[in-house]
């Protein structure tokens, strides 16, 4: 736990709860363009949080899809050459819109598609927000070739030692991209070009379930949508409460648990969350010397 | 829990137990083109009720599996150009062969693709069942586009102050359509064009996972093609068997639980579920004044 | 279980164990071109195994991720057109780089794109392993067409009476083909051209939950990549660590547990199955007189 304090200097008081609060009481409509592998857990993280979740990438679907909710998740975990083209229309509406834009990198550095295009939006359009690992952001920088697949590389890990480091990398991201910037890990950071916070929150039960990452730039979507005017909070919070949802689910865990059973505890988690309970046990710090 | 007596005039005595063990005892082949967010779960709803899941949407495909499978459900919630021809195909067979087509008009209203694709699939092919919320409903009959993403819209909700309302709109769609219509949502409606009944089962927490309804859509399927000759029975009986088993998974929720567990406890329970607690916990009523 | 004198013949001591800790110990990325039905499940029982899972089947993607993995792992289930086309530029990858090839034929004998796909990838590269039931199997061999869907047709099931019959049709297999033959059911066999051996662990409950035989084909693609050196015990090993996982979740099953909770159990069981549970619960016998 930061020193409150520090934690009180960081984020408005209550901001986290007021964050969360507002996800519960307006049921943000989240228009999700991701991969079909944890599209499921998406959909259920969102409703646990209490928004609605809506899937569209036919290009024919996108824009009227768009136009009627409060925020775009942009997630390259399976690309096809179709959903592209659906994540290109869906995000040009969006940034007409005002709306707030998600992207998830997931693999930027694994190949080339995926890299080219995690750039062509973040250069092409208003992303809002960016969620992902140490080596996939490394990869967008250009300054690092080494995701290992869509997970981390061991040289990335954000650590104690590097944190100073790594924070001024993300502030650096945030200002060349006008985003704000959430590097998730053991240790997350979330920077804007002014500031950044680390969340020591989680539990490395997290990376034994494929789409906690997905979930989280998903549920991003939608504290996003219901907290534009104040968006790094925002994105600090919807950051804190998947890490203290895995912190309770990892409480949770029996002799005979395994990352089956955290993966449903893990949405249990995010549902029960209230604001209480984040405010209680979100661990957020500055992230720099 | 309606009158007993009216209950035995709105269907045959133990047709509900009949027509759930059709399933259990004939395992129908599915044949789902469904979405990619919930597809998993319709499977597993599917194997739970006794019936056995294929999905194929691939034009190439379909119409071999359409051949081998008893009944067809056509389900819009992910649509796409390639998945639409597929449904074509997949529905002209089915239509040639006498199966029973379910189909979900999932969206619909929230997107001019989805409200048109849902049109041409009820005009042009042999839809047998429809099932959907009110406000996809009346997206179809022209009457609204009010739909709320996926969600039914607050004014479209079905309530006991506009249940003979309902009924009559449901009974109209039936009688235009000449499809059985459930309507689904807090109090469930079922019709043909001579009569609509009144579900009450079910649980607040459905509308907390993704894929309550495609679930129900898909076990239809299964009911349908197992109970093709009392067709309206058959629906009313997916329709309770869901509802049963959705009381029986919110009994189970313990302080921890919320809708990651409630979804396994749904399957479970659809699972688990024998003719007899069919018969005693369905509350099926005259939705009719 | 069979005599360990025996069981000794068949593998190497300790060899189950030893294949299971080299997954745990390398964490080999597996890219995975599978349906969308179970993409979930198999994702999380490679996590669950060790391994790191990655999905791709874009003909644009595909070459790039498949070069970055240890193995690849094509699965038929959903099959469309440009998947086919990623499969192909990934196997013609991996069959240059000499990584292990896993070919899942779901639905072969079920269609005819399904079954002329399974052939074409079966011809024309390098398959390692091919993992179906014993129907799709026969489908493969030209023997038959009996195919119920996606499950095997009940005269097709290996039984205790045609294990020999059984085990010299999958020797015959491996020998065409050149591929290690494992063929799964409630007995299952695995062969290469030399030699059968007879598995018998798991669960009924393992039908009762869609994507068992995926998630097998998944972690054998881990296996396989894991122990290239030694893939008939790779392939055994992983058959007998899904089996032995069944077992430990039907142990777990309650009175209120239907299929949602069995697949929970089966990859919590995969999660915490060590070597020495894998040694002392493995039923490794001669699948031949």
């Amino acid at each position: 736990m930061a020193d409150s304090a520090e934690q009180a200097s960081l984020m408005e008081p209550l901001a986290l709860s007021r964050c969360l609060e507002q996800v519960r009481k307006t049921t943000p409509l989240v228009h999700c363009i991701t991969n079909y592998v944890t599209v499921n857990d998406c959909a259920n993280a969102l409703l646990a949080c209490g928004a609605s979740p809506i899937m569209s990438d036919e290009p024919l679907d996108v824009e009227d899809i768009t136009g009627i909710c409060g925020s775009l998740v942009l997630n390259i975990g399976t690309l096809n050459t179709g959903t592209i083209e659906g994540m290109r229309l869906a995000a040009a509406k969006a940034t007409e819109l005002g709306h707030p834009i998600i992207l998830d990198p997931v693999g930027a550095g694994a190949s080339a598609l995926r890299s080219e295009t995690a750039s062509e939006f973040l250069d092409g359009y208003g992303i809002t927000v960016i969620r992902g690992n140490m080596s996939e952001m490394k990869a967008l920088a250009g300054a690092s070739a080494s995701t290992r697949g869509v997970d981390v590389a061991p040289e990335d890990v954000v650590t104690e030692e590097n944190l100073a480091a790594s924070s001024a990398f993300a502030k650096r991201v945030a200002a060349r991209t006008g985003a704000v910037v959430a590097i998730t890990g053991a240790i997350d950071i979330v920077a804007d070009e002014a500031r950044a916070v680390a969340i020591r929150n989680g539990s490395p039960l997290m990376a034994s379930i494929t789409g906690s990452g997905c979930m989280l730039s998903a549920i991003t979507g939608a504290f996003a949508a219901a907290g534009q005017d104040h968006l790094r909070d925002a994105v600090i919070s919807a950051v804190a409460a998947m890490g203290v949802a895995g912190e309770v689910a990892a409480h949770r865990m029996g002799p005979a648990d395994g990352n089956g059973s955290f993966r449903t505890y893990l949405l249990d988690g995010l549902f029960k969350l209230d604001g209480a309970m984040l405010e209680t046990h979100a661990n957020i710090a500055s992230g720099e010397e």
